[in-house]
């Protein structure tokens, strides 16, 4: 792999969804017959494609279709969320061809990393896949990350896991390379690769997990920032009436609008008992669920919070578009399926009145198209959009010293 | 122009900000001995470069140096502000060779127009250069823009300004092509040029004048975002405790640390009279001034006006930098000058302290190197920087049909 023109037609068909002849590539990719044959040529003998039967269109011989060979190579995605580790294994393609739930527990670094290992041994057993077709890990984890070291460093909710050197502990416990991403990029890679929107595709993605997080995509790619750390929004003030929060400010995202805040607001109102222990990560999503579901039946008091928490989550998300000027907004997330019905009725009228563009455009407000697992499978297309997708930064460092310059 | 190894090798020289021998252009482009002596042989034709004398060094044949030619080209550069338009030319080099101030008085826009055009004449005259040699206009307004029109949407404190436009009147009035930029925009654009900082710099430029923006450089390029609204933040809640905002929040960027909201603030405690029109742009930059000189005598109102702006400016900051994980923080714009000293001295510590990032680095946070003119001298690189700098979406226009690809 590595070759920029060989990315360019492996991204072409599999962003057409359906074979594709010569002729055709050639024009969606700008390539030369030549070029083309001699790149298909290779991916062929790699078996990254195949020919798919012949079209007969018009006069002339019948062309010969290519498609990508989903079965030819594979990713492992792995999410560790302070509840639940979630492995998936996905193909050329980007589908999930298998999947196992791992509950944190205890949150012992040793453990689970153990636990990550066995989990993806038995996975690509049960595919029946060489390892060596394996393109390699993508695991995705709570911010802040300290990329350059590859290390998580003080993630609310995964006590003892500070600074805890993930990406090599979990290289040398399965032998393949690991990506270590910030979940939220994570799942904004899984929305772009699964959607195949347009190439110059522009959204902020809030992901909705045990805390909140954003990520960016701008020109169909994901923006990771100088530390790969953007998107941290937990101090931004979305209620100036909210509870004071431990930063010494009031009203943040992290008292307001998280998973978290809207189970301690429950408790408060007496929606919820407090007995529950809250601090517990396998325990929240339990008690969130059920406020949702009191919301769904009703309740007034459910109905009020999760409300409000829905207006708080808008003015947070005109903060984001406002500062950051996209196309749309995308929601996602493990704890997303519960509030999306409430969500998606609340907040757009909030967004387009407020956005700063409010005269130019409205702002589109989509959720994921990936579900749940959107932090495992989007880990696992990190790896394989690193594998396969063009990038103009490789094309510089390649281009600068042979390429001929027109008279 | 447009060719993308020429706009290299033009880059190359100007970044140097010295003559380059041949050899060093080589090591610093990666381009070929035949591709460099065509490019270059193309551009001492065109005089957008000379040669500068021999340099010796070690055996060998003395190598001719080669220098930007600055007086080869202009670029014009317009900063519309409500309260004065600053018309500047610059060289190629990036030097302001000219300069003109307009005072707005009444914000008619066809008077206004006029002005900036027989500015632009005299300024083009004052230097003496023909009109072929000037690259053209750049414009930098107020946000938020409509790009595609080329119109400005609804300044606040420009009235009669809703969806004038303005890119078209100008390039009618003065027979220039003409690229609008959002003045925050600009001024990042002129840091970047004028700077010269490594080529993947990457900062937020908060702009301080009659309102508040930001702008986003990401390697060595700014961002526009999708409709080149990026970094509207007026509505940012900086101080849950500030005062109410016709947005519908309180404690807003727009009601907390804006001049305007300052030289109110300076009313309510009897730092200033009453008797002034805080909302006519010319005369609110005085009575900003006022306060800022009486917080220099330390005078104790003034003094903890002054500091609470740069606390909430310090808010801000940290939203910003936690939401788009830059390198580092340059502060600029007409009214920074005023209060640089104050606000270097305040906003660090507070940035630093609640940075999401804490745990990993310290932000850098610097004033702007351009000064007080940077919106229009931003303007003006705007044009420079189109004109002359390599991009690589335009080697990807290129590249595709004609670059033979490695066996």
């Amino acid at each position: 792999m590595g070759d920029f023109n060989q990315a360019v037609v492996i991204e072409a068909i599999r962003r057409a969804g359906e074979a594709l002849s010569r002729t055709e590539l050639a024009a969606a990719t700008g390539l030369s017959a030549q070029t083309l044959t001699n790149i298909t040529r290779r991916l062929l003998d790699e078996g990254l494609i195949a020919e798919a039967g012949r079209a007969i269109n018009g006069p002339g011989k019948p062309r010969v279709l290519l498609r990508l060979v989903a079965e030819s190579r594979y990713s492992v995605g792995v999410h560790l969320d302070p509840a639940v580790v979630t492995v998936v294994v996905l193909d050329l393609a980007g589908a999930v061809v298998a999947r196992r739930l791992i509950p944190v527990g205890s949150p012992e670094p040793g453990r689970i990393i153990d636990e990550m290992a066995r989990a993806i041994d038995a996975l690509i057993a049960e595919v029946g896949v060489d390892r060596s077709r394996i393109f390699g890990i993508g695991l995705a984890a709570p911010g802040p990350l300290d990329e350059a070291n590859g290390t998580v460093v003080d993630p609310p909710m995964l006590r003892g896991w500070r600074r805890v050197p993930l990406r090599e502990l979990l290289s040398a416990a399965t032998g393949f390379a690991v990506a270590l991403e910030k979940d939220t990029a994570a799942a904004a890679v899984g929305e772009l690769w699964t959607r195949r929107g347009p190439v110059d595709d522009s959204f902020v993605f809030l992901y909705l997990g045990t805390g909140l997080g954003a990520a960016l995509a701008r020109d169909g790619d994901v923006t990771r920032g100088r530390t790969g750390n953007l998107g941290e929004i937990g101090h931004i003030v979305v209620d100036p009436e909210g509870p004071p929060c431990a930063c010494g400010s009031r009203g943040c995202v992290a008292v307001t609008c998280t998973p978290q805040s809207i189970v301690a607001e429950a408790v408060r109102a007496g929606v919820l008992s407090a007995e529950g222990d809250d601090d517990e990560p396998g325990a929240l999503e339990a008690r969130f669920a059920h406020v949702c579901a009191q919301a769904e039946q009703g309740e007034a008091a459910a109905s009020g919070i999760l409300g409000r928490a829905a207006r708080c989550t808008a003015a947070l998300l005109v903060v984001l578009t406002d500062v950051l000027d996209v196309e749309r907004i995308v929601l996602g997330g493990p704890f997303w399926g519960y509030v999306s019905e409430v969500y998606l009725a609340e907040i757009s009228e909030h967004v387009q009145r407020l956005s700063a563009t409010r005269a130019l455009r409205e702002i589109p407000i989509d959720g994921t198209v990936v579900g749940a697992d959107v932090g495992a499978v989007g880990a696992a297309c990190v790896v394989l959009d690193r594998a396969l997708t063009p990038r103009s930064s490789t094309l510089m460092l390649s281009e600068r010293s042979d390429v001929p310059v027109a008279p």
